[in-house]
């Protein structure tokens, strides 16, 4: 019998940093890798949306038999989690919960800042985690729409990019935050000037390590692990044309991509 | 027999600038709105997607018994024009063409700059429009992705957005265009800021009155104007749930807009 791969999902490329993580923690381990990216973003629609299409493409990833579900986009995890994990019967693990527990572990000062998309810091859904692990820690959340736009043009280092961050962060940063969570995957492309913009005293998390820990945890707890040397597989799939994903993705995963496909996922329905 | 009404579809809510130049023109006509909030932007997506987009969404107001489908996204138009007027019986009507036809009748020196989607200055529709009007016009052209985010954001008059004005639009300003082409249906809730970067000695010109012109013609010659005193009716339908629209959308057409129905496209197709 062969060993059943991770699927991974995102609404775009920005899961390809979880991806990345995975791969680092578990090499041996096939990945199966689906971008949304004819209806990318998702930080600007509604749950109901958002859930809609997240149980669509779980419905593409388990048809092709996947023993585990990463769901990398933290909009997503935020309003989609609870109908994924209903729906299906594999284990399905999000972003949210790796990088609310990250965050309550390093907070010395108890005051931690969570910043993401509209759809993300609406649903609470870092707050309500951070609470669940310690009720004293206080949360100040703020969405931060155009990171994502801004981080896609690559103006990860300019004017535009430091006013929009100190527009965005001055209020977080005079609460006194010593950690701050980047909840969205593209975050991370933005850590210097974020970083540069609250100082030096306050810590960058971001889910993508605690995530795959996470998933490797599961994976051993239910002897599901590949016991190999070799590496893994890793196959994309897309559902625009694959040439935008490929050309971020390469940059992201610092490599070759190998192949995407594209698909619909109108006509796996059909 | 009822007179049909004239279908308008945008990406989400900027088409709502064209469907007002349209009443103002034609206050008797009733027109269907469909703004595909669920999937929008359209701007970074491939030809081919907004296409596969465009003639669902078509296919939905025709079943409406419409009389002539307004195409009120510049992405769409770019992209999807033809397709869709291949496949529809009734006439299509975009916004490149009267915005072309505008920009070369506005023109004085002849040198004309177009500003839109990454998806609509990659498909040089407008220069191409322009050049058969006028080959002598030289024509300018700039993607200006975060105008998008910016003006969905409400930042249309801080210093973020006069930055991104001025790294965007600094080179065509210095190449001495007299004329700029607003070639999304966003981009005139930046007029001001878009202004002050080009300066006083260039024309804005947007699609939006000469497409209603278009409509009117075209309607006019084809003896399909709706013989009435009364007020046309107007209906609204998105892809994703109606709150973000309604919002917007009252700002955007200054007043009441009714009611607001989400239709799924999927279901729609079954």
């Amino acid at each position: 019998m062969p060993w059943k791969a991770i699927g991974i999902f995102d609404s775009g490329v920005g899961g390809l940093t979880v991806l990345k993580e995975i791969v680092k923690a578990l090499p041996q381990e096939d990945t199966i890798y689906f971008g949304d990216t004819a209806r990318v973003p998702y930080g600007t629609k509604s749950p109901e949306t958002v859930t809609r299409y997240s149980l669509e493409i779980a419905s593409f990833l388990v048809k092709r038999d996947i023993k585990l579900l990463v769901v990398a986009c933290n909009t997503a995890s935020a309003c989609s989690l609870d109908a994924l994990q209903e729906t299906l019967s594999i284990p399905v693990v999000g972003v949210i919960e790796p990088g609310a527990r990250r965050a309550v572990s390093v907070t010395r000062s108890g005051r931690v800042g969570v910043i993401g998309t509209e759809g993300t810091i609406r649903s609470s859904a870092y707050a309500k985690a951070i609470k669940r692990m310690n009720p004293e820690v206080e949360v100040v959340t703020k969405a931060c729409p155009l990171f994502v736009p801004l981080a896609e043009e690559g103006w990860t280092d300019n004017e535009v990019a430091r006013l929009t961050a100190e527009t965005y962060l001055g209020g977080v940063r005079d609460h006194g935050v010593d950690t701050l969570v980047l909840g969205c995957t593209h975050y991370p492309i933005l850590k210097r000037v974020i970083g540069e913009t609250v100082g030096d005293a306050v810590k960058l998390v971001d889910s993508a390590e605690e995530t795959a820990r996470t998933v490797a945890e599961i994976l051993r707890g239910r002897d599901l692990l590949r016991p190999s040397a070799e590496l893994g597989n890793h196959h994309y799939f897309v559902s625009d044309v694959p040439a935008g994903f490929i050309r971020v993705g390469n940059r992201f995963l610092g490599g070759s991509l190998g192949d995407v496909y594209q698909i619909s996922l109108d006509t796996e329905k059909g």
